[in-house]
């Protein structure tokens, strides 16, 4: 029987697999740290290494998109034709910094491989989303020839800084990055269950500054007839949150799109595993939250309003009996699908205004920094997918949804206005910790689903007319 | 014509003025903040300097009385006999902290004049009042040979702390102590009105240490489901107050002593000069508290609560998008005659205990530094000293209650049990605050007015049987 093209892929892949781990050692010893000025260099030989990779592979129009801070790779094979989808592909190359270095078994960018797992910094996040990609398009091309669908890559080196210059560039470069489908694949799975997530916040943050008199005042001279400045802020923060946890912002759950009745019973089974987990990480036995509502629902789904930071007067040993010239708190609001951060920062300045009293004067500041993401969840290529992770782990992908925000991937839903799955490789331990490590048994595993989904996704869809 | 003595004395302190104000300055120099263990020696080296002192000027029995934390210091001059009264005078040698040190025009220990002022920390509260009596005693025994009175010098080194180790110093010391009458000089009056303080507060003062998750959390991943220390003390703070301004503590203002109206008459003189003062120093317009009371007796006579510090989580500059794992807050609450200090700790924990809840703990610390005290504000002393004003200063003094708080006052009160005048020295502006200063012209018209009440006193009341 003749060899399909995805059993040539597959057995490139098998057969190269040694080479293809050394190529990943190589991409993990170029400290690309972003985050610190002084791996400068290094993040853009990083970039450089992976340009280099592109055109080895085969890849087309292969470049470094400059975006004034750290370059964004960019790569392309188009010759699948104009009547078969594209698919863009997103990944970062750069990682978090390194310290404490003490806490690090063997040197972070000198890769280790001990016990099945490969150590190194940006071992899971997200050297492995950019080394299996490229690998799977090497495998396939090298063995077949071509590709079952258009490519693009779009490899970024601030995603663990700000993201601030990459956003401008993404506006910059939306023709370029055109595409049916967008794959994010930033961060894995654990153990031997595959996430796919599939929704995440959106953010609004503020700063709330309330001064009263001009300097601090002697809490004996002046008790009982100054407002106090830290008493207003306590009043502001206190107001937030009703007896049942909701959020008092007049408006602020307008528009919140409610989880389906699907989405709620995907949920429910993974509520368990997700309590335990809280409680291992936060060192809690009992959690908080709005009144009749799921804990994963309120960890994902629900918006949210955190103060992150509260100051005023004397915070050193003992006492200093002062009433304080002023107080401020800081503020993150993680916003549902539904939600615009403008018009949530509005909200919350309307709500702060109502305490401005005699003696006191509020100054409010609030930056939006982006809408929740819904990642495809279902159809055809999802089913797709998910049947692929059956035939690779064994069992299905458990559809996450995740309580972060990532401006970027906002940014990307409002440019490019295109359907988005979050397909993450690298199963490991400690991303952002010392001793970060992958799986060498689920990269191979990831590996082979790539390359699995370059065909399905294929097979799934329609070409874009 | 003879020369009295008084003229001595007095022609003795005007000739040595410059002298007086150089050591004033050496005095200043010495950084005694008693709440900061980093300055410890410095406190410690203060007190040496004043003994030093004391012995210079003809004192005898000079020493540091040990009390485990910061010393006091102890100086006596008991020539005059048996026959002739004694006056014990209290000041305090010790400073309150200097933060936020970049408001100071010049550094806090280097005592600059300008404008007739002289900046440093201390200068009002409460050098000016060690200062003040050492030289009165000096110009006296320097140019006389003598004293006419007895006199016991007692200046402590906690008072801007707790005074935690003070009291059982003066519990352990009260036959050394012992006198006839208690002069006790800290703080000085405004521009040029003398003010001689006729109450204080009393003081209870408290911290709250909210605990909620082991370590600070990401909050997109845990907001909506940990209750969050900072929201929890700010619960609090915000329900200390009614929206009248009254304090909701149950039993809060239980034995609270209303004023006579007599006082009450008396303070509506005040109440104008009062709120020019308070615009003046607070920059405030307009005033807040408890409906249904006058400005001065909501400053002087009602109990309050004030926040003194706030702190949780990030106060850098920018965002940290965290779930605090702490957060706390100082407070002092200011009492009314009547009011007993533990009671109102124990009434105030109980308080906060309510708020209480699942994943988080609450730690509160109290401390009962002091009832409210009554000082003389009749009689023939201070008929003496209002008499001595009117020639100082060219006015009487102005009888007033203070809603500040001596721990110390309340404990001699109790322990020494004699007739107790509160004599303020050194007016000027800005104590507890960046910028503190005492007027020059006032530092002389006081330290006239302070020789003057040592030969007047000596004149108006009967030795001691």
């Amino acid at each position: 029987m003749e060899q399909t093209a995805l059993d040539k892929s597959l057995t490139y892949a098998s057969t190269n697999w040694e080479q293809f781990m050394d190529d990943f050692k190589n991409l993990l010893r170029i400290p690309s740290v972003s985050t610190d000025p002084a791996y400068k260099d290094d993040v853009r030989r990083t970039a450089e290494w992976i340009r280099n990779e592109m055109v080895h592979i085969g890849l087309h129009n292969c470049q470094l998109l400059e975006s004034g801070g750290h370059p964004a790779v960019y790569g392309e094979w188009l010759d699948a034709g104009s009547d078969q989808p594209t698919i863009l592909i997103y990944a970062h190359y750069d990682t978090q910094p390194i310290d404490p270095l003490e806490l690090w078994i063997t040197p972070p960018f000198e890769p280790s491989v001990r016990d099945g797992y490969i150590y190194a910094r940006g071992a899971i996040d997200d050297k492995a989303g950019v080394h299996i990609h490229l690998k799977a398009v090497e495998s396939i091309l090298m063995s077949t020839g071509k590709l079952p669908a258009n490519i693009k890559f779009f490899f970024e080196g601030e995603e663990e800084s700000s993201s601030s210059n990459i956003i401008p560039l993404i506006r910059q470069h939306k023709d370029l990055l055109d595409a049916d489908l967008l794959v994010i694949s930033d961060g894995g799975g654990v153990d031997d269950q595959p996430f796919i997530i599939t929704s995440v916040r959106g953010i609004t943050s503020g700063e709330v500054k309330v001064r009263g008199p001009k300097i601090d005042l002697h809490s004996g001279s002046y008790g009982g007839v100054v407002n106090n400045p830290a008493h207003v802020v306590a009043k502001i923060v206190a107001a937030v949150h009703g007896p049942d946890g909701r959020i008092q912002v007049p408006g602020f759950y307008d528009n919140v799109q409610r989880l389906t009745p699907t989405e709620l019973e995907s949920l429910a089974d993974e509520e368990e595993v997700e309590i335990k987990i809280a409680r291992d990480e936060t060192g809690l036995e009992e959690f908080w939250g709005v009144e009749g509502y799921s804990f994963i629902e309120r960890q994902t789904a629900l918006p949210t309003f955190d103060v992150n930071g509260l100051y005023s007067g004397y915070q050193g040993i003992g006492n200093k009996t002062i009433i304080p010239s002023e107080a401020g708190f800081k503020a993150s609001m993680r916003l549902a699908a539904g939600q615009e951060p403008d018009d949530i920062a509005e909200k919350f300045t309307r709500f702060v205004r109502k305490f401005e009293c005699p003696g006191i004067q509020i100054e409010i500041n609030t930056q939006s920094d982006g809408r929740a993401v819904q990642f495809l969840f279902d159809g055809p290529v999802m089913d797709a997918i998910q049947n692929i992770y059956q035939i690779t782990y064994g069992k299905r992908a458990l559809l996450c949804r995740q309580g972060g925000s990532v401006p970027v991937m906002s940014t990307m839903q409002d440019e490019l206005k295109i359907p988005m799955i979050n397909l993450g490789f690298g199963n490991g331990k400690n991303g952002h910790a010392p001793n970060e490590c992958a799986s060498l048994k689920y990269l191979r595993l990831d590996l082979e689903t790539a390359i699995r989904v370059y065909y399905a996704y294929s097979e799934s869809v329609r070409p874009k007319e």
